[in-house]
């Protein structure tokens, strides 16, 4: 990437931003819609619809601007980039912050859209937030959700370091990518509203009361844990002759 | 492109006919289908399935006939597109026509194969059409639809701009760009039955009522504003500096 | 294509076969499972999963034995392939044949499969089968059926000749192709139960009861004609200049 | 390939532990998660999503690490792949115990956060383990539980060669062998739960009580025998002539 650290920042901004206002958004508005003649009949997307949306806020954001910045759009995927060798320790910081300012943005906007519906309340809505226990979808504890974040993030990173990795086929990363953050939605979200993103957890979780912000801890240091497992086990396992090289150009 | 206005013009007339039969059709004839012995079964299709037709209009006639036109089908698409430099200003207009005219067309020809069902009609159905306060499918306001049309059909543009851009991986816009349509509509159809398309929102508001065709100025006004600003923000927050290279050839 | 007639006739009954099978037994298997302890809930597919499924098989075929034969599987595909100079006028009629025998095959192991559940009849489930008028899954009209088929038809053959186009990225095609045939069921499956295809018509009507198979009539005809149509007219709307060129040396 | 066999065994381990902890994952947690207040809602993902799920986790699987192992993550796919000469036979032993370890670690994962849930009860629940008869979802015989595993891994076989032959689209074949998976449990889930896998069986059938391993078998043998007869018939129905001469230099 010969991008300026400007169109770097501006690109993980605009793709965080997406990823929180569609995935999250989906999941605010269009997850359960009743049928307005029969309360027994849900015309939204559910869980599936929820589980595509996020999958596609990635695969959609990574294809336009992923060749500039990497298409992280997720403080654990810059931790096992930055760990892999894939991303210079001096970016890690400034990627943190505007992929927490660009998600707080989308946050923000699915607020004010939210309450053109009459009735809405965030805390009671749950605003797309995640959480264990009482405020897990279908009632798992923080022992599960911790395992379930720990292990999926790792998948994610597997995923994102092989599918960009020199020897996959070239220009498919995006859809592994972004299909990969469909299917860990598709198995988690009745386990912990599904994370495996520090960024995503925080920028919606401002909006709805002290419940979600004082478990939002959680999902802050399970995924970072995932994606540090992931990071510095990737190439151990893998082993790329060439990386020597090309560490060796890097370091001179 | 090197075809001829002629080609270029069929093949936004076919595309943008594609895009209203296919995403409206799929919404007026499948989003809901009641089991004959179950009226608590919905065997349609649903938002999520509508959703995902009108993604795929665009992905399959973009590889259809992209290389032709540039398949647009989307008046917001093609003012957002010059506006980036990325189609001449001559182009427009005929564009704009010939899209609102296929649109039509494909209104036509849906609003005659839904008459062959007893009892059909437009203005009860709503017939796939666009609105807000009542017309809006979970009552949301003005300004909320507004906001929503404005942010999504830019979050469209900058994903046409960046996944055809030269530094993108080459042929997967369409895949990019039909899917981050499935997307936007997978958050929206709940809040004004997503338009992001003026040309869409035409094509069946002529055949559904005086109603909505009160309120199309919002779907003709919002996409415009939003495709606006990405077409005109694109360039300065990822400049390409063979794009000057570009321009000064292109200029002589 | 230098695949001898006998690989190329292996393609096609493989990929027909692999059609019905998973597009009509998705459908007779899958779309209504409801969940064994309420009535009201439907574990199954539904029409979603139904159009899915069609389109993945063509999708999935398509790229395994498409640079065999390509990849038609479809008496009206291969109408339309030869129409637009495509495919030699040889191979009309043998793909024709195996064609309709691949499709009859899957129909036969599916009805053998669908006897393995206790209660089964074809003729009471519909096995999959296309109609009008009382035999359309949401009773629309002859008249209304012949419009959807053709026009539905026709947009299938523009994609198909569109996306293998010389001019269009290339190794796509497939998914271009098998997703425009889950639009078409998407949009639909209620009003014929979508054939578009006279082999996966014909292939499970001799297993239904008369009824059905004295409306198979509808879907050669239409699909032949929406084919025909677009066969026809693609090279004058997007005439490849190249084209005349290959002719030419085809010619000698 | 020439990766190590320790960097080989490593992907087929990722991949199938991948496989299992997303397919039976999805299938456990997320299948029916029904509304909190109307319990004739679901807003789980349905047979629709678990399909997905199983597909998508060989689709990411295959562009992370399939360039490492060949992305097999099955037992039968290694038997196919190796009597269609694609992988040596001092392979196959390796990587069935490798797959089966895998599928069998991540069982173990799932039991455990199953178990976060109260009141979880993996015999009850079934733990997404594959059956006839009795544990037939939708109550299919073992006969047609035979058939239906049969058939469909013999065209998973098709497929996975088919799209992976020098002849096909380079780059695609994770795209359509992933979606072949999806495509198989869309048509069979009600009828066997959907194995044409003995790793995924069996992976889940340790924890799920005497009945299911009872039938686990069934999962074993049909999946191998359908795997067999592509892997053998695959070259004498779409011989390539280069494979001769790359036979030759093989054998050198």
């Amino acid at each position: 990437m010969h991008e300026s650290m400007a169109a770097r920042l501006g690109a993980e901004l605009l793709g965080t931003f997406g990823l929180v206002f569609g995935g999250c958004g989906s999941a605010i508005f269009a997850a359960s819609v009743l049928a307005s003649d029969n309360a027994n009949v849900n015309m939204g997307i559910g869980f599936l619809g929820v589980s595509l949306a996020f999958g596609l806020t990635v695969l959609t954001m990574a294809y336009a601007v992923g060749h500039i910045s990497g298409g992280h759009f997720n403080p654990a995927v810059t931790l096992g980039a930055f760990l892999a060798g894939r991303v210079e320790a001096g970016a890690v910081l400034p990627y943190w912050i505007t992929q927490i300012v660009g998600a707080s943005l989308a946050g923000g906007v699915l607020y004010i859209i939210a309450n053109g519906k009459e009735g809405f309340s965030a805390a009671e809505s749950g605003f797309a937030t995640n959480g264990y226990g009482e405020l897990s979808p279908d009632g798992y504890s923080l022992g599960a959700v911790l395992v379930a974040e720990i292990v999926l993030t790792a998948l994610f990173l597997y995923v994102i370091l092989g599918a960009t990795d020199r020897r996959a086929p070239q220009g498919f990363a995006p859809i592994a990518i972004g299909l990969a953050l469909t299917l860990i939605h598709l198995i988690s979200i009745p386990i912990s509203n599904t994370s495996v993103n520090p960024a995503r957890s925080l920028g919606v979780a401002w909006f709805a009361g002290a419940e979600p912000l004082s478990q939002v801890w959680v999902f802050i240091v399970a995924p970072l844990i995932g994606a540090a497992i992931a990071g510095f086990t990737y190439k151990f396992i893998f082993p790329d002759e060439s990386d020597h090289l090309m560490e060796e150009i890097g370091a001179k």
